[in-house]
């Protein structure tokens, strides 16, 4: 079984001012994890965080409809697009529809058929895409005895058959399991069938570690066939992890080009640098540049000062003294309680170079 | 360039009781961050915490001869293997070797001839292998004009023909760089040259996110070639978090079954049950379980229930009340401030079964 949809022949499909799909760059996803706060100034600081870190689309879970009111008001405010996730309540649908930017509902959950076409000819008219999500632990009762590959892609034909025959095909589909290799294998399949943009994930992937490992696996291996327009990495993690993975994986598939690469040392009985504790500080703003910058921070005599040569700026110190060097150049030498604040001001300056 | 020397045809070495490279499972190591404790009771007891977690391996820089005559005092009452990690110091090797199980040391570092020959054949005469360890970002000074992956492979070259000129053979090898790409291409040429064992990492990785993401690409395209008999992922984070991350690069290259597969949800604007907290508290105890087992933490209604009944143990809830189904079936309803407790209770019998 080949792709015959990979990424750039896929249909492309507009959510707010941005696209996804056909030649439009991978974005990053990532989805709110608590109530929408009442106060708005507090969500959208937040919101401008993720997007500083690299985050593209935002998702918020709409159970009941103060929260899609309440959605629909806030989303034209974003700094990114805003998704509205729905299950079950069609009424939901419609009302998040008049301020959300894309909408993800399975159209199989909604129940009788002129709730799906009201969705949808309401949807239809205001040009809003619809996110179908299949996830192989909550597939529909009757497909539930299938291999959860077959159970999976008959799903989304399901689906697909539901949108089409109201001739609706501004979608978007994702098919995700917690398992990395089926999420790689329903992917392959789906882009075998159908040109629909594909939003990548694996599914309840668990906590930061098996989680981060699973989701690089299953993406790296799609992306790098050409599988793929968007990406969410689901982590029982804060928001800001699963878009920093979502960046480092992009990073590493050739996907995304700019911002910091990190090198850091793991420390060892040797290092005299706080490593861990430096990087902990500086790692959130190191995330937000978007120039392309290798910053090295590391600990010991023997691949310290090296290291740090090689990068664009580098920390390394012992005693009461750390040094910095810029593009392979001793640069200052400070003392050690000052060496978070020098390393900042070289980054910015660095920055505005 | 093909694969000459995949991990089955590469020598077998022995490090204490246990066995790298030929075909002994793949092993996971990591590196002591701190100084040596004083109180050998405290270190005892972390090694047998990281044992517990998976690591099979632990190593330790020397930086001095006292911690040299520590280590060799130590190393026989460890849980698991001890390697001593020198640079340069022949003297801080020839004091190690009277405990320890392998050492880490380039004889390229070492200095005049005799002093590589009264290492080399201390370590003959007691049967305990070398790892060579050749890093990217430390290569001798007159290979550092050559592109990274040249120079690698004749710091390589040059330690191979130092050992052997001596007969010894007794070695493992790594080739580490702070790029994902650059170490798979330089294990993949090793490979290809030499039988030696390959111990597989990137080195300086960074912090947890852009370390796991580079360390799961380089290591799972390594492995699933058949190149790398022992890993090592090096994070700026505590050493339990490496050999998780290994445990779980492992798992998904199908080298290493068992342990729990961690099935939570990443939390959503729906959910009503603590799955981070509860994760957060309970992680530790289930990457401990050997037994194969799949735990779900599920918060919502959603994908929550089903994916609780697929698992062997899963948890969800809402409001007060949260629910335990085991192989399929509900188990327990109990109070929400009983749950972790009665989650605790399931896995212990599950693994008792």
């Amino acid at each position: 079984m080949n792709t015959v949809y990979s990424r750039e022949n896929t249909r492309k499909i507009c959510i707010g001012n941005s696209e996804m799909g056909g030649d439009s760059p991978v974005s990053i996803q990532t989805m709110w994890k608590r109530a929408i706060p009442a106060d708005k100034e507090v969500l959208l600081k937040e919101l401008r965080r993720f997007a500083v870190l690299g985050c593209n689309v935002i998702r918020f879970a709409v159970p009941d409809e103060e929260n899609a009111r309440l959605l629909a008001k806030i989303a034209p405010l974003s700094p990114i697009p805003v998704v509205a996730d729905i299950h079950f309540d069609y009424r939901l649908a419609l009302l998040v529809l008049d301020g959300v930017h894309k909408v993800r509902i399975n159209p199989g959950n909604i129940g009788a058929d002129w709730k799906v076409k009201e969705v949808l000819s309401k949807a239809a008219d205001m040009g809003i895409p619809i996110r179908v999500g299949i996830n192989g632990g909550s597939l529909p009762r009757k497909l539930r005895e299938l291999p959860q590959l077959e159970g999976m892609i008959a799903a989304a034909e399901n689906e697909i058959d539901l949108l089409e025959a109201q001739g609706f095909r501004n979608a978007v589909f994702s098919l995700k399991s917690s398992s990395a290799e089926n999420t790689i294998h329903v992917n392959r399949r789906f882009a075998s069938l159908w040109d629909y943009p594909l939003h990548l994930g694996v599914t309840e992937a668990g906590p930061m570690i098996p989680g981060i490992v699973k989701n690089t696996r299953a993406l790296l291996q799609l992306l790098g066939e050409g599988i793929g327009s968007t990406i969410r990495v689901s982590l029982s993690a804060p928001e800001e992890d699963e878009v920093v993975t979502g960046r480092e994986i992009l990073r590493e598939a050739g996907l995304r080009a700019g911002g910091v690469d990190i090198v850091s040392c793991p420390r060892c009985g040797r290092s005299e640098f706080p490593v861990h504790e430096l990087v902990a500080q500086i790692q959130e703003e190191l995330y937000a540049v978007k120039k392309p910058l290798t910053v090295a921070v590391m600990g010991c005599v023997v691949n310290g000062p090296e290291e740090a040569r090689h990068a664009d700026i580098g920390i390394t110190g012992s005693g009461n003294e750390a040094i910095i060097f810029c593009h392979g150049e001793l640069k200052r030498k400070i003392p050690m309680d000052q060496a978070l604040e020098a390393l900042r001001e070289e980054i910015r300056e660095a920055v505005e170079e």
